[in-house]
């Protein structure tokens, strides 16, 4: 198929996407505060009659909190083709602190930067600019073709930013009509802000808050100081103890299962040439701190950790104060990898730290989420399509690759839904999300629709 | 000297003593908030003229702080006998929470308690009762006798409980009218609320800071855990490494100096069978927790100590926040026995810290306060002659004991004037003070000037 035409009406219809794509980021959409609740209906319903607009069928969907958007175009009447669903979210981030904007968040504009172009705004990286990518993708080809290529589901949600109460649920009401052949997740990045990437290994989280109980009401430590067990002591031994010497996690069991990096993947990796040396110049550090026997990309994509996130106990006020603590406490998360069971590292975790306590002392622990890492099964043929439509679009080729953090919607789809998801996107490491200033290059946006145009081609074979 | 007539008209004027200082108990005069600063005055003023009626020469002296009452009593013509300075402080501890407060603080009266009778009110034992107890045997000895049997020197401060600004420079001021050949001091209590005791070893502190640098700012666990360096893991490594497995302190060097208990203490604390059962069970504890080969009343006493009074980083609102953080900090005392040079001491720990850091990390340290640990000399001949006399009167062998905190007056009376300090009183363990409900016992006042008729006739000889 020839899609020079349609490819040139995303070059030509540019200025008017980019209107739409303001228009969108005018909306407040902020989610997590109730304030904002009719700005995201209200960003929700443009999409709806967005979507109309280029022929879905198209309706926001009420929730117990934000609406979803949920659309459906039909494929050939002989149903060939897959059946595609592309996901994305409406809302947005909160602004504060708003001082540090150098605009209204939510006046967007087109600003030229030493690096190009870009559109400043709250949301236009995460997730409005991205997930308009495939919308204008799909209204150039209408407008082209006439009709897509093949049946096209589009889900966005208005609740990713506030911890997504209503998706599972949603999810589950609604499973016949939203399970699809797979999911097109439009909410990341390039690798390095400069080689399209496709998502293939996602890590889990594990968070665990753990107070240790001492003497039963703050001690003077003048008066029981050396005979009196000081919980802020236990508790920096039993932390202390997570890492061994050369930075491996030291709690029994926990590397069960854990895999190698397969050959394949280990060699995509290198030919990524990762500046880790930049990578962590950028926040003032230089030496990888994970386990000594490994490469930064496996510490940050394919290796678990097991990090403290804050810790507190005492007297923390100015000055000094000289108190033995009744209690002291910590909250930790570990970054899990395919392989580990979450539920099963609880417990390996909990006993490592009743194995360390001495006498008089107790510890009680608090359980946050736990999430299972995420692997994508790269052999499906949606993968190699998507991979080689992006090199094509990038004129490099598109990578593997890991995401250290953790994006649930992916293991939703699969656990919820039983589709296999593709995460692919054009945001810059430098694109502020969930910071002030947040923006989005005008190059991603545009050949952002175009790479999806070599998807849409790709995929219908 | 027949001691019985000034202990019978002790006994006879007890209850117009309890009025003598239930009256001193109503005023008012805590020293750290500057709204009682007249309230502080009142009482000194109240002191000076109660010292007058006994036939001291007694002044109100100006400080940039709150008054110090000095007050002299000429000895017999020929200058027999020794010269005898008597230490308190006027002012008193802040109330709240006052809602914990059985009755109004300053509105004290005597309630009758399982243990027996006692003063109820703030200030009462801390040091308003334990100062009276003096006072009123100079009251009772000069109306049995006529005159005080030698020169006497009583020096009242008011900034006990707020750090004592003015004591130092007003000892260096005032050096020559103050300097005495011992300085008695009333601010301590009984051992187990039930042997007199004199202390003999008070243990001196040092006070540290440290915040651990990593990244140069907060980073998303995700996008960074594995190859950034979390402050707060090296924190928990630095700390952990403070004390070994037997509970030793484990900076090189620490113990330099550090010398073992005389036979003579040792004996003596045998023989005291302290109950560390009972003194750990009332804080919900039962296992000594400090060098293991020590006993309980060593490391209490006669031990130095490695502390963590206080610890923070990262997140700790509620919740979990994937955040390593760009600093984490801790704050520490240590308790110093004789032999230990602070300043030196805090050079160790910084280099102990400082040889464990890690790449990219840096430390910053902020002193707090340094005190050298006193040790009294026991051998002092009124040693001796007050616990003959306080044996006499408690009707079993007065202490020799240790105090875990620090009590900086005495070593000030020996750095600034000087002088050796004896520390002697009759509080109980249970006494509350700095806290509501603060009492002190009836036979606490009582037998305290009791004792101290028979100190005055010992050290008259």
């Amino acid at each position: 198929m020839d899609l020079n035409p349609i490819l040139s009406r995303v070059d030509a219809d540019l200025p008017a996407a980019m209107d739409r794509l303001l228009e969108l980021l005018r909306i407040p959409s902020i989610s997590t505060d109730p304030a904002f609740a009719e700005d995201c209906a209200r960003a929700a319903d443009w999409l709806v009659a967005d979507l109309q607009s280029i022929g879905f069928a198209a309706s926001a969907r009420p929730t117990p909190g934000h609406p979803m958007v949920v659309a459906h175009y039909d494929g050939p009447p002989d149903n060939s083709g897959p059946h595609i669903l592309f996901y994305g979210h409406y809302d947005v981030q909160p602004v504060d602190p708003l001082d540090l904007w150098d605009r209204a968040p939510f006046d967007p504009a087109v600003e030229e930067t030493a690096k190009g172009p870009v559109i400043r705004g709250r949301g236009s990286a995460d997730d409005k600019g991205q997930l308009m990518t495939f919308i204008e993708a799909f209204r150039a080809w209408k407008a082209e073709k006439g009709s897509l290529p093949f049946k096209i589901t589009v889900f966005l949600e208005g609740e990713e930013e506030s911890g997504s109460p209503s998706l599972i649920p949603f999810m589950r009401d609604n499973a016949a009509e939203l399970r699809a052949d797979l999911a097109m997740i439009c909410d990341t990045g390039l690798f390095e802000s400069k080689v399209p990437a496709i998502v293939t290994m996602l890590r889990g989280l594990l968070g665990e808050e753990i107070t240790i109980h001492g003497p039963n009401k703050d001690l003077h430590s003048g008066m029981y100081g050396g005979a009196a067990i000081n919980p802020i002591r236990v508790l920096n031994k039993v932390l202390a103890s997570l890492h061994d010497e050369t930075g491996r996690i030291a709690i029994p069991g926990f590397y069960d299962g854990v895999r190698e990096l397969s050959d394949e993947m280990r060699s995509q990796w290198q030919s990524l040439a990762f500046d880790h040396a930049a990578f962590l110049g950028d926040v003032g550090l230089s030496v990888p701190a994970g386990e000594q026997d490994r490469t930064p990309l496996e510490m940050l994509w394919s290796r678990p950790t097991a990090e403290v996130n804050g810790i507190w106990g005492g007297y923390i006020g100015a000055g000094s104060k000289t108190v033995l603590p009744a209690e002291a406490h910590a909250k930790l998360t570990f970054r899990l990898v395919p392989g580990q069971d979450p539920l099963d590292l609880r417990e390996k975790f909990r006993a490592h730290v009743r194995a360390q306590l001495p006498a008089d002392v107790t510890v009680e622990f608090h359980a946050h989420g736990a999430s299972p890492a995420g692997e994508m099964t790269v052999d499906h043929p949606a993968f190699q399509a998507t991979r080689a439509a992006l090199s094509e679009e990038w004129g490099r080729p598109a990578a593997f690759v890991g995401c250290g953090g953790s994006i649930p919607i992916a293991g939703y789809f699969k656990t919820e839904l039983g589709m296999d998801a593709l995460l692919t996107g054009f945001g810059h490491d430098d694109d502020q999300i969930h910071s002030p200033n947040e923006k989005y290059a005008v190059e991603s946006f545009h050949k952002g629709i175009r790479s999806w145009v070599r998807v849409l081609a790709r995929l219908a074979g």
